[in-house]
C-alpha cells in the first residue's frame, strides 16, 4: 500500500518535520509540497536538511494543489484548517496540526483564540483511553498542542488512578522551535541564547484549556490547571515538570505501579528506571516520551516529569502516529524511538 | 576606609565570581585568595576573565593565610566553614557562601546534608523582613543559596501581605554554573546544550528546607513547598516560576500592589511593568532581581516569576551586598543592577 | 542476509553513534555492546537516546566477547586496536574508529602519537580517488578522523583539478562532542556555552598529518597544511572553511564545475546551489557532507566550506558506510542524507 | 568634568552596549537617547538589562535632540552619520559606529557600499602605530568593524616586525549580536542554536577592504586578505584566527618577542602566558583582548589567535576607549579588562 500525502504549510517547522518523518515512512509517498508565501522557491532554501527534498518547488496551497492525495497534513495558522477540509472531501484524511478542532468547547474556542468554532476533530493523543478507537478509521485529526502533549501524558495516569486531586500545577520549559519561524525580536538567537523566560504566564497560554479538557476527561471531573511555559535556549525540546495534590496515601512506588500499568503496552512511553529523568536531548528527533514519576510526601505531592521532541512527538509524529492509526498501518511505521544525542 | 578581603575557595565559580565583583568594589583591597588542590597555579588558569589577577597565585587555605583580614569569603564544599571561621577569631566578618549555616533547625541539617549542624549565622538576604537588622554589625553571615534567593523573593510578599494559603510549588530552570566546577557528566557541554532535564525531584533538593524555611518565617506559619530545579543549556540563571492558591479573592491589581510596596525601596529588585516578563539574560553579571506577579483567577493561583544571575544576586552579590550591610558601607557598593546583554 | 555486529568502546559518544545507525540498519543485528570501565552497567545509563537498547548490559570488551561477529567497531583510546584485531582473525571485518590505522608513516605515527606504528588500513573515505576499490572486500578499516574527513573533501577536487597550489590553510569549527566524554574542565557545560576558542594551533593537532597524507595523494605532490581546530558552543557538527592559492585563473564557475565533476555520483556529498552556504544543523544525525565553494580574486584564492556531523559523516556513519562497501551491502544502507533540524 | 553624551540608534545592540559602558562612566552624564522606529517606546523595553534606564522614553533622531551634548555616539545603518555630523557643529566629538567614515579610498566605499564616500575620519583603533596621536583632540571618530578589531590586532605586530609576507588568510567565529537586531530567518534562536556557519565567503564580507587598509599600513606594503566569518551560536564574542606565511625564519619564541613588544604597554591586550590560549567568554562584556601567538614550523606560517566581545572592544568599547583620548580623559574610564564568566 501506497499513501499519497500532501504537506499544506511545508515551509515552516511543522511542515518540515512532517516531511522529514514521511521521507523514511515505508508507506508513504510524498505528493504535493505546498505554502503561502514561500510558494515558488526551492525547498531547499527552507529546509537545507531536508537533502533528498531540495530541488522541490513549493507549491501553492490551493484545493486543486492539495487534490488527489490520500493523506493531507495542515500546519497553518488557526482559522484556516476547516474551509481547507471542507473542500478536500470526506474520504481524505486531513491532518490538521493546528489548534483549530483540538477544543470540543465553542465556548472555549471563543475565549482562547476568538473567531468561529469550526468543530472538534478526533483528538491524536493516542495513549489517551478510548483515543485509539476514535482514531481508527478516522478521516479527520487534531493532533494536540505540544504543550498538552507532554502535560498530559505526564498526568493521565495518576488522573486516572484516582491519585490525583482535581487541580495540576505545569511548568514546561521549551525549545523555541515551538513558537515557529516567525520573526519575533524576541526569538532573535542574540535574545534566547544564555537565556530562560517565562510568557503566557497567569493562565494566559492558550494550551490552557487543552490540558483541561484532556486532564478533566481522564479524571472525569473538573481539573483546574496552572500552566507556565518558559522558554529556554536550545532548538527542540519540551521539559515538562507537573504535580499535583495526593488524593491518597499512595507512595512513590504505589505511583510507579499505576504509571507503569498505564503505559505497559505503549510504543512511544518510555517509563525510565528508578532514579533516573528525562533529558530532552534523548528524545530529539523520535517520537519517544521519557517520563518518570515520584511522590515529595513532605509537600503531599505527585510530580512527573515528561520529556519530548515538541516537533516530533508534540506535533509532526503525533500527527503521523495519528495517520497510522487512521489508515491501519503499522502504529510506528515512520517514526522512531532513537533520539540524535549528544 | 579600605577593607582587605580574603577569598578561600577561589579557583571555582563562586569563589570567581566573588573576586570579578570585589574588582570593583571601592572599598575593597583583595587580599589573600586560596584554595585545596589548585594551590600554587596563577588565577589566570582558572579564571581567564580575571585578567588584572591572572598572575596571581592561588595560596593554600590555611589559617596563616587567610589571617589579617577584615573579611573572609568561604566557598566551599558544606562542613567545612565552622572550623575555619573558629580560627579566624570573633571580629572578623566571615561569609560563608557554602549551606553550612543557612538552616536554623539542626534537625533540618541532619536530615538534609548530614553530619553535625555547627548553628545558625544570620541570613543574608536583606530583603527579607527584620534582615537588615541582623546583619548590621554581623560577624558571621550565612549567603542563602541560589534557588531560595530567587523563589523566597518571589514569593515572600504574598505570604508577607496574606494572600497566599501555605503551600507553594515552585520550578526554577538554572544555568549550569550552579553546579559549580565539578567533574560529572551530565554536566559536560555535549550533554547540557540542546537539552533541559530536571533533577532532585519530589522534594529531594537540599534547597528545599531553606524555601520552607523562608516563607514560613515570613507567612508566620508553616508553608509546604514542592521545589522542582531544572537544568538548562546555559552557563548563567535562574528563572523561578513559583505559585501558591490565592487565601483571598485579591486580583492582578491588588497582587501587584502588595508587591510593590514590599520592594519599593529595595536597590536590587525590579518589579517590571505590568506585561513585561523577566529573562535571565537581562540580570547576567548584575546583583538585580528581575520580577514579575499575576493571578490566574480561572486556578485560583498567585503566580510569581524572578530571574536572576545565580552566581551574583545568587550567590557572590548577594555576599557582598551582606557585607556591605554588615560593615555600614554603602549597601550597593560594589555591585550593579546593569546586566550584560544580548 | 544479517550480519552480526560488535561494537567495543560502546559507552563513548563514538560507540553510541555506530549503535544509534546500526538500529535503523535493515542487514545488522546488533550483537555484543562491550567498554572497559563501564562494564556491567545498562547501556541506557550512558545513551539515554537508545531507547530500543536501554537494558542491555555492557559487557568487557574482550577476545571472547567479539568473537562471533561478522564486524567488529572498535571506538578506543588509540594504541588498542591492533592487538584486539589480531585475535578476531582475518575474516572478520575490523573498523577502527580511533587513530591507530590511518597514517601510512610510521615516521608520521611516531611523531605525533608516540609509540608503536601497527601499520595501515585502507582508509574509510570512499570518495577519495581509489578509495572504495581498496575498501570492496576489505577486513580492516582505519576510518578518518572527523576533521580530515571534512577538511579533505572540501578540498580534494581543487587538488585533483590542479586548480590549487600546494598549500592550505584549514580552520574547522567543531562542536564538543568531538572531544568525547572525558572530564576535562574545559568541556564543562558552563566553560563551553557563549565561548569559542581555539587549540592544537600552529599544526599542534593530530588531525594534522592525517590532511597532509589526503591532500599531498590527491595533488600528488606534497601539500603543506595549516590547520586550526576552533570549540564552538554545539554538541555536534564541524564546519571545515579551507582554502588554497589559485594555481590558475580559474573563476568560481570553472571550480564549480571541478567539483560538480568530483562529486556528483556521490551519495553523501551535497554540493549546494550557487550562493547557498553550509550550515552544520542540516547535517545533524545524517551522513551527509553539505559543500560549497568559490573564488576570492582579490586574494586569489579558493575557498571552500564543509559541513559535516562530526560523529556520523565524520566518525561512525563513516565507518558503516565502509562496512557497507568492504561487505557488498546498499552503501547508503542504514545512513541517511537528512539531518534533523531546527 | 562631566561630559554629556547623547546616543543615537539607542535600541539597537551597538547603541545598548553604549549605553551599558557609559553608565558606569565616572566622567560621563548621559543626555539624549534617540532611535528611529523605536521613538516614544521606554528604553526598557528593548534593552531589559540597563534597569537604571529602564523607564527613559527613546526620543526621536533630530538634530534638535542630539544638540547640546559634548559627545554623539551614532549607532546607525551606514549613509547616515556625515549627514548628521554636519548639523552637530565641528566641537562636538562625534563617535560612528557604523561604517560611513572608516575607509580612506572612496573607490573602497563604491565598492563595498555604493553611494556616496563622505570621507574618512580617525580610526579608532588606538592600539595601531601612530592612532593614539590622531585620536587626541579628534572631533570625529571612525570606530573599527569588530572583526577587523580582532583580526588587524591579531596580525598587526607580525607585519610591524617584517616577521610576515604579505598576505594574511583569517577565519573569524562571530557570535550572533554582530548581526544586530535585524530580523532575519537565519538569525532566529532556533536555525542558530546548534549549527555553524559561514557566510560572505570569498572575500564578500564589507570587512574585508578595511582589513586591507589595516594591515597594509603596517605593512607598509600592500597585503592581500582572504577573510571568512563564521556565525556560531552564541551572542557575543569573535574568535579570531589569524595566519599569513612567514617572511623570516623567525620561530615561536621570536614571534613572541615581537608581540610582547607590541603590546607591553598595552591596556586591553593581553598576550596569554605561552601555551594558553583565548577564549571569547574570558572577554564578555570587557574591552580586553586575549591573543596568543605562534608559529607552525611545517607549514611555515606565523598563526596568532585573539578573542575579543564584538559589541565591547569590537563596537562600543572601541568607541568609548577612542571618546576618552580624544577628550584626555584616562583611557579606560568607564572600561574594563574584566569579563564575566563562566
Amino acid at each position: 500500500m501506497t499513501v499519497k500525502v500532501a504537506v499544506a504549510g511545508a515551509s515552516g517547522y511543522a511542515g518540515g518535520e512532517v516531511l522529514r518523518l514521511l521521507l523514511t515512512h515505508p508507506e508513504v509517498e510524498i505528493g504535493a509540497v505546498t505554502a503561502a508565501s514561500s510558494a515558488g522557491t526551492p525547498l531547499g532554501q527552507h529546509h537545507p536538511h531536508l537533502a533528498p527534498l531540495a530541488d522541490r518547488v513549493v507549491g501553492e496551497t490551493t484545493t486543486e494543489a492539495l487534490a488527489g492525495h490520500d493523506v493531507v497534513f495542515l500546519a497553518l495558522p488557526h482559522g484556516h484548517s476547516a474551509e481547507i477540509a471542507a473542500r478536500l472531501g470526506p474520504d481524505v484524511v486531513v491532518i490538521d496540526l493546528g489548534a483549530d478542532h483540538r477544543l470540543a468547547s465553542a465556548q472555549d474556542w471563543q475565549r482562547w483564540y476568538g473567531g468561529e468554532h469550526t468543530g472538534h476533530w478526533p483528538y491524536g493523543l493516542p495513549e489517551l483511553p478510548g483515543a485509539r478507537e476514535r482514531l481508527r478509521g478516522a478521516r479527520r485529526i487534531a493532533v494536540p498542542g505540544c504543550f498538552p502533549t507532554g502535560g498530559t501524558l505526564a498526568l493521565a495516569p495518576a488522573f486516572a488512578a484516582g491519585l490525583a486531586k482535581p487541580e495540576a500545577t505545569i511548568v514546561a520549559v521549551t525549545g523555541t522551535s515551538g513558537a515557529g519561524r516567525s520573526l519575533k525580536p524576541h526569538l532573535l538567537g542574540s535574545e534566547v541564547m544564555g537565556s530562560a523566560s517565562a510568557y503566557g504566564v497567569g493562565g494566559a497560554h492558550r494550551h490552557t484549556p487543552e490540558f483541561i479538557q484532556n486532564l478533566s476527561a481522564v479524571a472525569g471531573r473538573p481539573v483546574a490547571v496552572s500552566f507556565t511555559p518558559v522558554l529556554a535556549p536550545m532548538p527542540r525540546g519540551i521539559l515538562t515538570t507537573a504535580s499535583t495534590p495526593l488524593a491518597t496515601d499512595a507512595d512513590a512506588e504505589a505511583v510507579r505501579v499505576a504509571y507503569e500499568k498505564a503505559y505497559a503496552a505503549e510504543p512511544f512511553v518510555q517509563l525510565l528506571p528508578t532514579g533516573a529523568w528525562p533529558t530532552t536531548a534523548a528524545t530529539l528527533g523520535s517520537n519517544n516520551v521519557q517520563l518518570q514519576v515520584t511522590v515529595d510526601a513532605d509537600a503531599g505531592r505527585l510530580v512527573a516529569v515528561a520529556a519530548i521532541d515538541n516537533l516530533t512527538k508534540g506535533t509532526a509524529g503525533g500527527g503521523v502516529q495519528s495517520m497510522n492509526i487512521a489508515l491501519g498501518l503499522q502504529e510506528t511505521a515512520g517514526l522512531s524511538t532513537v533520539g540524535v544525542a549528544p
